[in-house]
């Protein structure tokens, strides 16, 4: 079965409190150097049968419609390559 | 300025609700052909300076003290590659 992931962000014009509650610890925590922290959320969605053009329409729509709030949220759609795994 | 994506995900054996809801409530909606539903967190971190291994080193330690709970959450860090912008 297929992975496609769909990353949803808050615009940039819009503020991040979340992510400036983490950015803003980070020093107290004793990680220095990072400039700027956005917190999003991300969907992993397994798909039944194959990930074609009409399945990634279909997802992008569903992403649209529910997954985002595109008045306040950027997304993205993409099928998932694994990547190097934490911990 | 390098951008740093941490992904941070419930373990496979660790109940989602959120995901769940959002898997129950795609059919109603239209959308079929969704067998699983996981949802996540992404944090998008601003590094100031270069992303080299002790960059990534300090920001692993960092996802794995701070930004997941390792008991029930797996992460993975990565160096942000552009991905299709949606909407």
């Amino acid at each position: 079965m297929a992975r496609v992931v769909v990353d949803v962000m808050l615009k940039p014009e819009i503020l991040d409190p979340q992510g400036q509650a983490v950015q803003r610890a980070l020093p107290r925590l004793g990680f220095e150097g990072i400039a700027d922290v956005r917190q999003g959320k991300r969907f992993e969605l397994e798909v039944e049968g194959p990930v074609d053009e009409a399945a990634l329409a279909r997802i992008h729509e569903m992403a649209e419609t529910f997954l985002a709030n595109t008045v306040i949220e950027d997304f993205t759609v993409r099928v998932d390559e694994p990547a190097e795994a934490g911990s």
